[in-house]
């Protein structure tokens, strides 16, 4: 009998072949009558999940984030959520007041409903946030064709700036660390973004990184990707990663926890698509196109190493 | 500033009056088109819903076995659900075959269909399962009126007896020790049951406990409620309390974890009621009756006291 320890990956390996379904972290679709529900839960860890300097209202906030992003990629809007909590036993009212603040903040700036919830003791703090959504024709993870370009919502590299000033005391410009340390504390997702969802031929929430959610429009598409670096790094990542002797293709590629769109867009689509976000007041970025290949990503040439940000391992 | 310890019940409070709904663990209906989905989610955290004897694949099924209970309490049926799991980091390939097994074993038995979910690393296991279902009239839990009946799936007592032989070596007869342990192991949630809905005025599940689940009727539809201990307890409680030297009363009122359905049904439905339960093959047993009074329980004249199985305090 081996008892060696699993990486994430091949956690929801297991579960995914278990349940028959094809990809576990994706959002969900299910019919009901004629239409279409979107369903997707995601739970935040205060362990993995909550940086020290994040208040519990921020943490809360931040929960709702991680859903309403991947039901953005999809281009769903959501209805209702649930929140299921597990609190550490010697929590305080201000702890949990603050807490019910965050919940309350987020569902009114994502428009979301909170109809229930569940409580308990845990050893630690852990928020479960399930939530139900609309969709019309939902763009899956598949369906990037050679000729694509690959699109992006925003650029890379803030957030794992903003971890590194946080939790490894990096330095930083004043501007700069505070919108690297805001994305993480109050990040934004890109709600309005899923308005395009019908330009995209595959789509995909960043916050697993980048690199990881490219591989996965990649690999679930039967296609390479090509990404120019100079499109992909946000304003100031270079020079923090040198002045912090970091790498910043790692802070791009590598750092997670980014709630950005990433889609692949048929060149056909793409004046509408650009034309859309123009008037729609949106970011989008071209990042890079489709080519026939069999699954990887390729940075300037250079085969992007295929490892994302995971909890576990 | 205070910085007290919080109960379970200040704790949803909380959160109920910030999200303006009125009761947090209740299932959630929302209108989608012209029906009607019900919405649920059960946190399940290996501290204190999984004693040591119960298999992975046991807590797997545990978690959804509440959130079923919860909707057969209502009437509703499940559609499809989500399963979010925290896994510790030493976790091996057979604890998470094991978990995986217990979620398809459950996902068969309720006919639920598992479309998604969510892995991630915690320091205690822990499971929240959110289900969505489909319900034509739901029972609140303030429907209780003067002259009702009150009725239970089945009788109390046996999960708190199968906890104190589990986590305190309780002496027991085999017979009563077998089903009083699998009621905890194992537990059946009244899916069946939940076609009698249509009959009740009110109806809860009666996870939290029995005396909590009667005074969350008897205070949310502004009645008293009568009880017949007699027909309450469970076979062989009064004898294992006896032999224990425990409070029969304590086991079959205050235990928790009993998946059954508590529910009121007026009087002149409560012949079809029995008719209906008796050609499903379902156990339908009254236990009690409603009276006019200001949301007191009371067991052979004496008040029950108003405390539950709660996880916190």
């Amino acid at each position: 009998m081996t008892s060696r320890k699993l990486d994430e990956r091949e956690i929801i390996r297991i579960f995914s072949s278990t349940f028959g379904i094809r990809e576990l972290d994706d959002v969900a679709t299910v019919r009901f009558g004629k239409k279409q529900l979107v369903f997707k839960a995601d739970m935040l860890v205060g362990l993995t999940d909550v940086p020290p300097q994040m208040r519990p209202w921020q943490a809360a906030r931040k929960s709702i984030v991680s859903v309403v992003s991947d039901l953005s990629a999809k281009g769903a809007r959501p209805i209702a959520c649930m929140i299921s909590l597990g609190l550490p036993r010697q929590v305080t009212k201000e702890y949990v007041d603050d807490l019910a603040k965050g919940f309350k903040v987020a569902a009114k700036e994502f428009g979301v409903r909170i109809v229930g919830g569940d409580t308990n003791e845990a050893t630690d703090l852990v928020i479960d946030c399930s939530m139900i959504g609309t969709v019309d024709k939902m763009p899956t993870r598949a369906g990037a064709r050679p000729g694509d370009v690959v699109a992006v919502s925003g650029k890379f590299g803030l957030a794992a700036s903003g971890l590194a000033i946080l939790m490894k005391d990096a330095k930083a410009e004043p501007a700069f660390k505070e919108r690297a340390v805001s994305s993480v504390i109050e990040p934004v997702p890109r709600q309005k973004f899923g308005s395009l969802a019908k330009y995209f031929s595959s789509s995909i929430d960043s916050s697993d990184g980048l690199a990881i959610s490219l591989y996965e429009l990649a690999s679930q598409g039967g296609v390479d990707i090509q990404i120019d670096y100079d499109a992909v790094k946000a304003q100031g990542v270079e020079e923090f990663a040198r002045q912090n002797n970091l790498s910043a293709q790692d802070l791009v590629f590598y750092g997670g926890e980014e709630y950005e769109v990433v889609c692949t867009i048929p060149k056909p689509k793409l004046a509408r698509a650009k034309l859309a976000a123009k008037k729609a007041g949106l970011d989008l970025y071209v990042i890079g196109g489709v080519t026939k290949g069999t699954g990887n990503v390729f940075v300037s040439d250079r085969k992007l190493e295929n490892r994302g940000y995971l909890h576990f391992g």
